[in-house]
């Protein structure tokens, strides 16, 4: 089985801790095939953001989508996930989606925590989006914004605890959610030190798109696929699937 | 006052009568500045159409924006409002938001009407993304969905003020909006073999666009709008927007 | 065009500079035709209020609706504003209805700032009352209410702004909405103080009035108009209104 | 223990039948006080109707409110029912929403069952009023609408138990509300023909006030109550009770 | 009448203190015929307690259900509260449903206070279960949670009154909730040093069943009965019930 | 890995065919180990049925709890789900759960199709309970209800793809869920004749059981495990687990 794990993000490093993790997801199951956004942003964090890097996405997907088997959008906020759902014949996963369905089936109720404020509008939103988020108890934050990305969760283990356990006491949050690639991996480190199961969004989107590809269910044939269309500016991969004739 | 009508389809015809009604509804108080997608696809009817569409329209407002007093996205499902929103210091409307506020303030429960089967889901979709749909009745269409887009509102006027009749006496619409470009100008024709009011979604936004030039507010400064951020491979104009520094 | 300026509330001095505000909207476009409601209270401020105040707006609007092209309910909470809509053949636009959905065209969230804690649950229900409050983030008030109306605006400036700039960092609201008729005016004065947009609901439902009534849409014939009926006790003008024929 | 039952419409006969109605719920335990409205409307239908006879309501209310121990308004659609609560220091119950609560204490999703078309929206906007509708599967009603009052119950009959059998079998219905005042007194003729529990909303309504009343609830000091004030045009006894101190 | 008080937790002094509550509410009315569990916990405190104790409920009403008109199930959280209302033609109450809508038709937000943290998630999802929940304010309770379940009501009745005090002016509450078997009969005595309505939970459920019985609804016959089933098992009163023929 | 198939049902044959198709998704990754109720019901139908056979589920997993990773609730309706995520410190996954979050992650709207009328309201039920179904779009059923359940899916194998067609062409269902045990194993045989994808709840739920399992996540120490107690009259193993210390 092949995973193609897009990044939308620009930041290699990003993609390499995220496939780092997917391959230790996957073990023997599966190869992880990482991809790095060379357009766009080096770390999606608005709706403007995820507009356009959500094209951008749609264009990786469609330059590898007949060499894999699922697809994992490996960005909090899954730009360009409702539109790859319609365009492509085989399971696509979102991050946050991933993270949502994951703890919902792990407690009642689950929340986000991440590393700065600046996130917390944006990842609230991300849930929000899903559609699936009535039993989301929110996000929370450090106070402080002035963080070094590739340390950050090192530097603040100790707030990030704290948050997580505030998450418990004070939200009734039976599952966390570490959300944001500098947190990737951090989960299993702290979960004793939390009253709560920890997830890691990564490992989520991961899981979730092996287990997706694994029921071999049969994607083609669609009614809700869009009607195919000329397009003009488009990769040329995307551009033919936008294109091609939908086999039903 | 100039409002820029931002057509994300290629459809230059589309682009004609719909800046024909809006300098109706401006008259001598605005200029309408039209603009037709040179990229992406003739008309967008899906989600994965408006992700790339709405990234196209994001450039074609940041290469007009310094010019403009107001922005109308005029397609159905507002491809890139959002993100539009949180860029740019000047009020950003979207055809079915404006719709959908314009006909809630004009009864307690609205329809929309189109002119094919093919729409339906999408124009639900649409409306839902509002975010401010919880008095939308749903969407009526005719079985048959081989029309010639240049005519089927004269082709379909029967069949169309029938399915309106429809909205208003099975699920109790007081206000019918006529979805679809090929629609536009129809509404005055045929309000009086209707017993609701009938909205057309062009003429709303345009009006919406111009009333909301006309308060003056301060859209500069907003702490919502996104970090300033380097981007690659976008349009110059819109990636100097994205890394602009935000003036609070 | 005339714009019907219905003050349900019975203080002239609010009317005056409600009117004045309105006048400044409408430059040429339109003549303010203001009233002071001559029954009920003072201020509204309870559902009690609004219910009584309701029925003398529909006696104040049918006194004068055959000679103005839109209708304004400048009281926050719309007192009378869904019968008004199913009795009248023209646009009637409900002071918090008008704030609501012009801030939601704005920003993804907004929020209610006003001068005292007493208004706190009626502005909240008020905007629950539109049906279209999902993007709304709460009322924000000073803790004290010992207020001279006709000075508070200037009196709270500071205290005002404070509470706005606490509304954007701690509700993550877009959009401000400076809720109460002695709020009227101060938003364009604030407003480089307030890192959102600042929105005066006087301003925004007179802009809604005249930007409806510029669509000249159909609104006789409808079905949802009530069955003609006779009744006692109304004013004249109610009366004949309540017992016409419907023109479908 | 005295309830004032109020009929906000002026129709004496339809006041008589649920009188006769209450007393027979009643029995010993409770002295029913029967009130037509002399001003207003024959039979409220809509909002605007509903707006006015509020008004009348909460004065029939205060003219009677020291010498009864609860409340009955007894008309879908609970004209004045909110204002009631928040000025009255005693329990007012209205029979939209008694019958809603009834219903929700029998089974888990139940209907409304009425005698004309005309009514469906009305009573549908009733049941969403009360803001406890989320069991509500619907309005069912012939498309006949040309039926004389006084006999529709008998006339209709068939009909009647046609439409509740649809209401469970097609809608899920476990309980059937015949809503209208018509219809009151038929559901224990017709409840052996339909397979669901069947309720009279004037029955739920006064046995729900006389169930309020024996609770000996303390309601003055209520920091709910409005703030007292002046008014003018109402009549004299509302007009006390809204000037009054409230007593905490 | 005669009313059946099913106490699901197996704490003798909870149904002494219940049924005191319940015959002064029943009076010379309605015999009270209280049960305490036999089987299951002390005190049910969370969903897996009540899912158990729910299976005993349906139990011991069946024992029971042939020789009362209604049934009270006396515990927060109403275990077994759907599955009893399918089973048995007659009407079932339980303590949370009928403490909300009691709640809703005396004012339009209320609050629970109760004894102890530890029962703070627990009443919310009590609440929420309802169905019914939409105006609820939430549940207040003390930090500390060591308490004497036996005389916590007077030691604590300062926190509690201050607690309700808070769910008045900070949530809003019209209405507060004492939940918790161990406050039952406060109500009366803290009532006049709170701002609000104050409601016992169990005195609210005893009225109701009577009020619900006192309609004489027709329970059989009803399509919603579950199909007639074997089991094994179960005791066999209920296993009785369960295979039984429907009426219909 | 070793995953608990818990039949709550107590037919064998149902539990065979179950155990075959979890078998053939867990490959050699897991071992599957099912079990059948030996008190209960033949087929959970209803909520009191689902209210007795949730606590045998408890029982039944606190038997084997010890000597798995992973448990499935084998029967939509998912009895006893939120009870034993409480109790018990592994995943376990719920039939409708599953089947609800693998189809949101495949498409936007989903569908239920299942063989007999009888199950329409049930399903939907159990759908409602997910707390996930904002994208559901109904059950689908045929009018029949004779059915022989060893054969139903082969002799309606017509009318089931008619169904699902129907799901997809009126309801817009992008994922049609086949819905009750009978049908397990028919959704790869039919999914090239419904233009949608096909999901078949034992697989999605099996396979969910196996995801979640792989993520490691500690489920030990969780603040909303409930308080340990005593119990009387459960099973010894079930006693013991509720009575146990929690780690934290």
């Amino acid at each position: 089985m092949r995973i193609l794990l897009v990044n939308p993000n620009m930041t290699q490093g990003m993609t390499d801790t995220m496939a780092a993790i997917a391959r230790r997801v996957a073990g023997s199951r599966a190869e992880i095939v990482p991809l790095t956004a060379t357009r766009g942003f080096p770390y999606i964090a608005s709706r403007a953001e995820a507009q356009i890097a959500g094209g951008i996405t749609l264009e990786m997907i469609a330059d590898h989508v007949d060499s894999v088997d699922a697809v994992v959008i490996a960005a909090f906020g899954d730009p360009g996930l409702a539109g790859a759902r319609e365009l492509f014949d085989l399971p696509v996963v979102g991050m946050a989606e991933a993270a949502v369905v994951t703890a919902a089936m792990m407690g009642e109720r689950y929340s986000v925590v991440t590393f700065s404020p600046v996130m917390t509008r944006w990842y609230a939103d991300c849930v929000a989006d899903t559609g699936l988020g009535s039993r989301f108890t929110g996000v929370r934050a450090p106070a402080e914004h002035d963080v070094r990305l590739d340390s950050v969760a090192q530097d603040m283990r100790g707030d990030l605890i704290a948050l997580a356990n505030r998450a418990v006491r004070e939200d009734g949050a039976d599952v966390v959610i570490l959300g944001g690639a500098p947190l990737a991996g951090l989960a299993p480190e702290i979960s004793g030190e939390v009253p709560a199961i920890v997830v890691d969004p990564i490992e989520a989107a991961v899981a979730q798109a092996m287990m997706l590809a694994s029921l071999n269910a049969r994607f083609d044939g669609r009614a809700s696929r869009p009607i195919p269309k000329p397009s003009a500016g488009l990769s040329p991969a995307l551009s033919r699937v936008i294109a091609m004739e939908a086999l039903q």
